[in-house]
């Protein structure tokens, strides 16, 4: 769309909106012009908790997921299990195991995992606070769980080194078929996988 | 998704995006983590441009057409002719045909459709403006450029019927089988149409 703007304001807003990710210029357009249609209220509302959301979260100095103030949900929760640790790449990982209901151990949120390409190294990561967190000694063990690529395997390979000299179990997620999923349309690699990492049955009859 | 959100102001902010059309949760909370990796001074900038858009932006006080002050850019423009005036829904609609180059006549920007179902009646949208443009004389021939739905032929007729006690032309734009589009695959009402409007052949050799 070769565009021609009928407002200045009208195109430093849609250069906003196109800069967030997966939104394109006529979307950002379609976006643009339906704060038009809303009260001015509302919009002021939208405008100013982009703002304060940027300044004010805050994040958990234990785990480093995000908090509205101190130690998070979950590092402050006296029933959750101390001694496990999750170690996951971002905050919304987080959110997606803590939808699980499957975990009720704490989490250790890296903050991204080491990709080269994108210019992540060690140093970018939560990675010190986590063996700090470890040292202390009443974590028992911590979990993997990050992205079954390249860069994950990376990032677990490190962590896996950095965690050795202490006493505790590490353990990565499980890779494998997927529920549901039947044998013919799955790949070769994830098949291998779960032939070698396969579970015993355990059926109480 | 089962949201167990780690921060009220995380959740109030993934529903302020998500309130955006097309947005659902899930991408509102990929948004919202994205300006988490931003510069607080980029987010700033973005949460302002939002607030002074809605609340500085100001409609051409002939057209109706988006304006950073006083008369549109093109309502402004002299070299335009002032004798023909397109009407169509939206200031996008507007930006899509400026963009083929083809029309050098002033637009009208009616804010809408007449549209029951979504409660939109003539009075809410600019048609009285329209008249009284037309009611001065200068213009010669108004293009209706709506959609071709139910609504817009709704339109086209109302505004037919209220200008037609001018002595001007009405026209609306052809409706017929898009360019490249091969007849097998164009619908019968379409295909229909383009046989009654069909346009004579005039090739110069």
């Amino acid at each position: 769309m070769n565009d021609n703007y009928p407002s200045k304001l009208l195109e430093e807003a849609v250069n906003e909106f196109a800069k967030l990710p997966g939104i394109g210029r006529k979307t950002a357009l379609r976006l643009v012009l339906h704060l038009l249609r809303c009260d001015a209220s509302e919009v002021n509302l939208f405008g100013q908790l982009v703002m304060r959301f940027r300044n004010e979260i805050q994040y958990c100095p234990q785990c480093h997921n995000l908090s509205d103030n101190g130690l998070c949900v979950i590092c402050s929760n006296s029933s959750r299990d101390k001694s496990i640790v999750c170690v996951v790449e971002s905050v919304r990982d987080v959110m997606l195991i803590e939808n699980t209901q499957q975990f009720n151990g704490l989490y250790h949120v890296l903050g991204g995992i080491i990709s080269p390409m994108n210019g992540i190294g060690p140093s970018d990561l939560s990675i010190d606070l986590l063996v700090k967190r470890v040292s202390e000694g009443q974590i028992k063990e911590v979990i993997m769980a990050l992205s079954a690529t390249l860069e994950g395997d990376t990032t677990n390979f490190l962590l896996y080194r950095k965690l050795s000299p202490f006493n505790i179990k590490t353990s990565t997620i499980a890779r494998g078929v997927s529920l549901g999923d039947e044998l013919e349309y799955t790949d070769e690699l994830t098949l291998g996988r779960s032939i070698l990492n396969r579970t015993l049955l355990v059926i109480n009859l």
